[in-house]
C-alpha cells in the first residue's frame, strides 16, 4: 500500500479524453486499447465477475458493471434507451471509476461515453482476430449508428479489412458514416439491404440498437467461413440474430453466465455450448479450426473492457500530463474525526487545510 | 420528459456539501434529511430493489447500491475498510449518483462521506421515532468513531435525547467526540465498559468498525424497554450482537433480502422473524407494542437511503445557488454521431461547440 492522507480523485472528462485520442490518433488508441483487453483476458482467473446489474425501465436500462482483482476495481454506470435519438441524446452514455481495493479510495473518475466505443471496437478486434479467417478483407457493417465507425476503424487498423459494406434503415446514418470515413483508405460500399451487405463478406457485424428481438441476420445470409461480430444484441428482449444463425456457428461469448441473459444466446437452451474468449486467448480452448467453419462472437460488453479501457486511458492521461483533480472523498487530519467537518466554528479554517 | 441536447451534470464536492450543512446547520439538516428518508420509506412499493453488489477483499468491501423509481435512478460507491485508520483514511467513503430514468442522463454527481453519515443517523432516527419509548432521555453510543456524533445529534435533535452515555475501546476516540460535542446541550458521560454505559439506558447504539463477529451487546445487559439501534453490524462476517440478543427483541429491517445476509440477522437462521421498517411506516404492521418490549434496529444501510440523501442535497444545492457542472457526458449535434468528437481536423471546432 503506498498513499498519503490525500485523497484526489483524477477526473477525464469528455475533452480530456477527445485529446487522448487526437493525440494518439485512432488507430494507435485502438491498438493499445485492444493490448489492454487482450492482456487482461488472458489473466481472466484474477478477476473476480459477477453479471451487471441491471434496472430495466419502459424505454430502457440502466445497468452498473464492476469488477475486481487483487489490485485494482473498477465500474461503470452505463445506460442504453434507444429512443434518446428523438431528443438528441446518445443512446449509450457512461462514466466509470478506477479504485484502490486495500484502501477503496476512487483513483479516477472517467467518461466512458466515447471511451465504450472505442472499447467495444477493440474488443470485437481482440475476438475477430482469433476467429475471423486470416485473410480477411471484407466486412458488412450492419447498423451504421453512433458506433458504427469505430468497429470499422478497428477492423481496418487491426485486421487489415479493406472494405466495408454498409447497410441501415435509416440512410442518414449510412451517409453520416461515409461522411466521417471518406478520408480514410477504407472502400465504403454502400448496399441496398443486410443481405446485399452480407453477401461475399468475410465478417459481418451487426450492431443495430433497437430494443426488440429483431432479425437482422437469417441462415439464409451465412456463408461458410463468415465471422459474425454480433455487438447490437446485448439486453434481455434485444437480440439481432435469428437462433438457427448461431445453432449453425462456434459460438463464443466474454462471460457465459452474462451472455446467456443478454446476448443473443438469451434465444438459446441453457445446454447450448458456448467457449469463453479467454479461453482462445490462453490457448486452453480452440478459436477457428477451419477454413469453412462460421464463428460467431456474442458481444455484450463486459466489465474487463472497462477495466482495461479505464486502465489504458489513466497510463494515456499520465504520458501526456492530462487529468484535472475532483473532490469526491474528504480529507481528514484523524481518519475518525469526520464530524470535524462539520464542528461549528472550523468551517474556513479546515477548509483550507 | 424535459431535457435538450446539453448535457450536464451537477456536481457537489466535499466542500459545497459543508457549506450546505453548516448554512443549514446539523439540527435542520438532519430533520430535513430524515424527512426526505421518511417519505420515500412510505412510498416503498414504488422503488425496484436489490441487495447490494459487493466486492470482498482481504482487507475491505466496495459495494454498489443501486435503486430506482419511476422517475429517478441512484447509486452509491461505498467502502468499508476498518484498518483504512492506519494510513491516515477514513474508513467508509462514498460517492453517488442521481440520473434520469427516461434518458439514463447523470443529472448528479455528489460526495457522500459526509452524507452517509448524517443519512445513517437520520435513518436511525427514522426507526427509532417509531420504535423506541417515547420519553426515552439517555442513549448509550458504543463506538465513538467517525459516525458517532452523527448518531449522538440526530437523537437529540429528533429524538429528545438528553444523556449519552460513552464507550470506546479507543478511548482518544471518545475524548475525540467529547471535544466535538461539548459545546452543545448533550450531557455527556464517559463510562469505563459497554456494560455501564448500556445500564439504565433507554436507547443502545452500537456503531464499531471492526470485521469481525464481535459480541459487544450481551444479553444480561439487556433491560425491558429498551430499543437497540445496531448499525456497526453491516457485512457478511461483521456482526455486533449475541445472537440471543436478536432472540430476546422485536427486530426492524429494512430489506430483509439484504440484512439477512449483511446485518446481525445473518447469525439467526432465515425463518427468524423480522418486520421491514417501511410497513411501520406505513401503519401496516406494529412498532413497538409495549413499555417492556425490546425493540432493535438491525440497519445495515440500504440504497433508498442514499436515493433519499441525494434528493435532499440536490434540492439544497439548489436553494442556496451551490453546485459545479462537470463534462462527464458528451454533447452531440448529431445523437447518431459520436464519432464527429474525434472526427481528425475537427478537434478546436467541436470543442468550443
Amino acid at each position: 500500500m503506498k498513499h498519503s492522507a490525500t485523497v484526489q480523485t483524477q477526473f477525464l472528462s469528455v475533452e480530456e479524453v477527445r485529446t487522448i485520442v487526437s493525440h494518439l490518433g485512432v488507430a494507435q488508441t485502438l491498438h493499445r486499447m485492444a493490448d489492454y483487453i487482450r492482456a487482461d483476458y488472458v489473466r481472466w482467473p484474477d478477476f473476480d465477475k459477477c453479471a451487471r446489474v441491471a434496472s430495466h425501465s419502459k424505454d430502457g436500462v440502466i445497468e452498473l458493471m464492476p469488477i475486481a482483482d487483487a489490485s485494482t476495481y473498477a465500474f461503470k454506470y452505463v445506460n442504453g434507451h434507444p429512443r434518446n435519438h428523438l431528443v438528441s441524446l446518445p443512446t449509450v452514455m457512461a462514466f466509470g471509476v478506477l479504485a484502490e481495493v486495500d484502501t477503496g479510495i476512487p483513483l479516477l473518475l472517467s467518461e466512458l461515453t466515447l471511451t465504450t466505443a472505442l472499447r467495444t471496437a477493440a474488443m470485437s478486434a481482440v475476438a475477430a482476430r482469433v476467429l475471423a479467417r486470416r485473410n480477411s478483407k471484407s466486412m458488412a457493417l450492419i447498423g451504421n449508428g453512433a458506433q458504427s465507425e469505430f468497429q470499422a476503424l478497428a477492423f481496418h487498423h487491426l485486421l487489415g479489412i479493406e472494405e466495408i459494406r454498409l447497410f441501415d434503415i435509416d440512410r442518414a446514418a449510412t451517409e453520416k458514416l461515409v461522411r466521417n470515413l471518406g478520408h480514410t483508405a477504407l472502400r465504403l460500399v454502400r448496399c441496398e439491404n443486410t443481405a446485399a451487405a452480407v453477401r461475399g463478406s468475410d465478417i459481418v457485424t451487426t450492431v443495430t440498437a433497437d430494443k426488440t428481438n429483431a432479425t437482422i441476420l437469417t441462415p439464409d445470409m451465412i456463408e461458410p467461413g463468415m465471422h459474425i461480430n454480433g455487438v447490437g444484441g446485448d439486453c434481455p428482449g434485444k437480440t439481432e440474430l435469428h437462433p438457427d444463425v448461431l445453432r449453425g456457428a462456434t459460438v463464443f461469448v466474454q462471460y457465459e453466465p452474462q451472455t446467456r441473459i443478454e446476448g443473443d444466446l438469451q434465444q438459446l437452451p441453457t445446454d447450448f455450448a458456448v467457449t469463453e474468449l479467454w479461453q482462445v486467448l490462453r490457448h486452453q480452448a480452440p478459436g477457428r479450426t477451419s477454413e469453412h467453419q462460421v464463428t460467431l462472437f456474442d458481444s455484450v460488453g463486459f466489465a474487463l473492457e472497462d477495466y482495461s479501457a479505464l486502465r489504458f486511458m489513466r497510463d494515456a492521461a499520465g504520458e501526456l500530463g492530462l487529468g484535472q483533480s475532483v473532490s469526491l472523498i474528504p480529507e481528514l487530519a484523524d481518519p475518525k474525526d469526520l464530524f470535524s467537518l462539520i464542528r461549528p466554528g472550523i468551517g474556513a479554517l479546515a477548509l483550507a487545510a
